[in-house]
């Protein structure tokens, strides 16, 4: 993990070309303090949100998606049902994400997003004590590729260091801001960016990796502009939507 | 609709005064994401939002509000009830706007948004889609004359071009820019600007063309200050406050 | 009251100080338009803000929290529910503030507030309306501090001029903008500081005091910067975020 994986970068700029031209689809269950922020940022990138839990008519809302976010960060009975209804209906056409928000506060949240794992997510982006909470294992990189392995799935931790594992492929990630860390609903809009990059990439850890890898380039821009996180809140919209190949792979530090 | 309507400007601006002099009380039911950015353009406009939906209180607060929006984005059990208590103690005293978001994507949603069609709005504020999904019609001009004649109702049609019609009287309007499309809730924070018109302004129709022409404008000007949509989505909040007479009537394209 | 309380500014600054330092986690039951400004306040203070209602696990968060906020402004079910298991098990252990949000506008909401004063919350913070509705009584000072003294409260009550009391000790704040007044969420995101200072202070007055004073500080700071609402919204994000001794000690206006 050493080198530097040129190939990364371009593919991720290849992966936001092709989102701005699809416009896919992102339905996402959230929760209520992320919802504006992350349909912000998926617009600003070129995808469509959508956000209904109403169980009358998630499954239609996830039937005409392109890819799904299951974010646990609001935890009531009525975002429960309509994950279940999402999970099976949605599982076996698009690709879905899972947001295990602050599963190491709370035993009934942890147990049910085991219980997801199950339902085989494309990827799972978390924090470091998210996913000891998920794994009971450290978040070294050997046990996030135990992880991925293990369940066949993609974890993408984030933090300071970005790391994504599939169990077999793994990127490190060194671009981002330490004022990511002061805006609410930030590692919720880039659990929604990783749905929206599969919703257009098939390889799911080259997709989760532009997902993180996007985000944090337009965070390096913004904070470079922000005076603190009230500015920089609004800069790492404008940076996504104005990102392009060059900033990209001007930027971008994927060993 | 070739020559220039050059009285509504002047009338937008007249109904501007009197928001910021009256600060009309606008009771939303409108959809969790929607909610803060809907209430910070009530505010910049002048006008005073509230938006709960509990059963036990929402009729004491549509009594004590001078217009009323129902907003379709979430579509859960507590806010159908809300809407039915609203509506219900509020369409004999105050006008009331209906936003019926995506019904294009959910046939409950749209059947929902018909039946609130026989219960008298003043307004409907909707896109090309959802208004392709509530009457089964085009959005040619001739379509939303004929169904706001048949209806008794305003529609509002927002887009590149927004029209406006009550069936007899037609507005086309040339304002606005292409990044109000990419905030999430600016279709739905226009029509709270809508209803809170409504408030201060008897003619429905001169209202509801007041409501997009004042959003259409600040959006105008605040593109020219914007980056991107994250600078944009607060400096059309800032335009909104700052607009005046002046620049009404030197910005307004209606037709 | 005339002469400046000129030890208050500086236990504001050692206030945050120690906010910084320990990050304090504040467990906030609020209404969902202000949930992000709320978070994002905290955040730039350098608290933490969590703010699950699901019943199943509202008790472990707050459990582990070091302060509790219970804001009415949404007043649904759940919430209610939420608001009950919080305040039972937190109260014995970590302060928790009051923000009694438009209890002028519903009798229903009025009265539960009025049960909640007997749950011995550390603070109560309100406008002049809602005062008048929690405690029939003016806005004047002594009514704030017969109605503190009574309820064994220390009340805040924010406007063109914040007035904190106990029912011994009073300060009056002449600090603030009026764009705070434009700005949805503003008061709510004051209680959520004013919690975050309780969090680290344990004179409740004296935390109070800061919370305000704070907020006012940064809003002054702000202002400056601001065009409109929309600028200012995150200008005071950004204010709280730069707060210093040097700014708090130079600006603020306490008598």
């Amino acid at each position: 993990m050493r080198a530097p994986q040129s190939n990364l970068p371009q593919l991720a700029a290849d992966i936001l070309l092709r989102m701005r031209k699809r416009a896919p689809r992102v339905h996402c269950i959230t929760n209520t303090v992320a919802q504006a922020f992350t349909a912000n940022v998926l617009l600003a990138a070129g995808a469509v949100p959508s956000m209904t839990i109403a169980p009358e008519e998630v499954a239609a809302f996830v039937s005409n998606s392109d890819a799904l976010l299951v974010n646990l960060g609001t935890f009531d009975a009525e975002r429960r049902t309509a994950i279940d209804i999402s999970v099976s209906s949605g599982r076996q056409r698009i690709p879905w994400v899972l947001d295990p928000v602050f599963i190491d506060r709370s035993v009934a949240r942890r147990d049910y997003a085991r219980a997801l794992i199950g339902q085989s997510p494309a990827a799972v982006r978390l924090n470091r004590a998210e996913f000891a909470a998920l794994s009971d294992g450290t978040s070294e990189l050997e046990d996030l590729a135990g992880y991925g392995s293990q369940h066949n799935t993609v974890v993408g931790l984030t933090g300071p260091t970005d790391l994504v594992s599939d169990g077999h492929r793994h990127a490190e990630i060194h671009n981002g801001s330490p004022l990511m860390s002061r805006v609410t609903a930030m590692g919720c809009a880039g659990s929604a960016l990783v749905a929206a990059c599969l919703a257009v990439e098939p390889d799911t850890w080259a997709a989760t990796v532009a997902g993180v890898l996007l985000l944090g380039v337009a965070g390096e821009v913004a904070a470079v502009q922000a005076r603190g996180p009230g500015s920089f809140s609004f800069a790492i919209i404008d940076a996504l939507y104005e990102l392009d190949e060059q900033m990209l792979l001007q930027r971008a530090r994927v060993y």
